[in-house]
């Protein structure tokens, strides 16, 4: 199974190509926006595209062909402002699940935020960026593709455990961005998650076990 | 016909909502987000409401109970940030249909912007802008009301000439605020104008023949 990683140098998205990179089950294409990244990538061996979230579909759907699922785990990050929100998280979602749909990669596996799909439990802080996740989402529901949509709590950098919790409403809590990355690596291939949006925490289960309850 | 306005203080709004009071044929209710807006349409003997974009469900749906139709006109404006934009153009947006839906108020216009509908002629300086309207656009398309959607082009503050032009696409041109309006309060009742989005810039037909074209 050939995967296009998008948002592939953000810290979720790195850790994403580096577990399909070492799995014999999957060939990795990493998309990334900067020379730099492109080439530090192909340094060690991993296949590399570039393409820009801000601009044409067409640039997306070449990017992805060939590729039998997209995983999305772009976002424009806290240091910039809700414009780029707005062109990235929103704009840029919409555009890839436009071009997986024109290109006919099925698998899309999005990763949103704990609870985007309830507006009343949005951080008033972060409440742009939940707009910009929940429409997103939205539009991926919407959609033809096979789709998983996974809602990570409070993202942390501590080491992974293997252990997560899933379902479709969790209180408040965190999770380490390495097992975030092995939920979207298994889900890959987990059809029991096919159609699916879930919240995801630090839990007791082990993650193969845990998607298989949804 | 008892029609909400919502944005009733803008600038588009607010001529919206004179011309439906001078028209027997209408019942205006005016929803605006202060206080002293309310009074001033309360002594103008204008059926005013209280209520924000940036609340809930619940209170949009309070606010448009009685009435047969919505004209959603507000917009964060110019002067704030995309996240307003996030907050108010799309998630108000979103949130009206969704009340609209809920109430069974089935007559929903909304005012758009020239061109939301294509990407590749939004304006680079507003495009977090055209992000927002195009998905609130989107979502109205795809929900259950017999909606209509204006997407005008350069707003000026001319007198109105009552002379348009409509289509699903025009090139960039102005149309004065005044006859926005104008084609706003025309459509309510224009059953032709249901389930469609069109461009609209000054011109040269009678609004109501404009209308009968599309």
């Amino acid at each position: 199974m050939k995967v296009l990683v998008i948002g592939a140098n953000g810290q979720i998205g790195q850790k994403v190509v580096r577990l399909l990179h070492a799995n014999e089950q999957y060939t990795v294409r990493a998309m990334v926006r900067k020379e730099e990244q492109l080439e530090k990538l192909k340094n060690e061996n991993i296949e590399a595209v570039y393409a820009s979230l801000e601009g044409t579909v067409k640039e997306l759907e070449a990017a992805m062909k060939g590729c039998d699922a997209v995983v999305f785990t772009a976002g424009s990050g806290g240091s910039t402002g809700s414009d780029k929100t707005l062109l990235i998280d929103l704009d840029g979602a919409a555009k890839s699940i436009e071009a997986a749909e024109n290109v006919g990669v099925n698998r899309f596996i999005m990763v949103s935020a704990l609870q985007a799909h309830h507006r009343e439990n949005w951080n008033e802080n972060l409440k742009p960026y939940y707009v910009a996740k929940h429409y997103a989402d939205k539009i991926l529901e919407a959609s033809s593709l096979d789709y998983t949509i996974i809602r990570p709590g409070g993202l942390t950098n501590d080491a992974g455990t293997g252990k997560v919790d899933v379902a479709t409403n969790l209180t408040r809590g965190t999770i380490p961005r390495e097992d975030v990355a092995k939920v979207v690596v298994t889900s890959l291939t987990e059809e029991g998650t096919y159609k699916k949006s879930f919240d995801l925490l630090a839990g007791d289960k082990n993650i193969e076990q845990a998607l298989k309850t949804l």
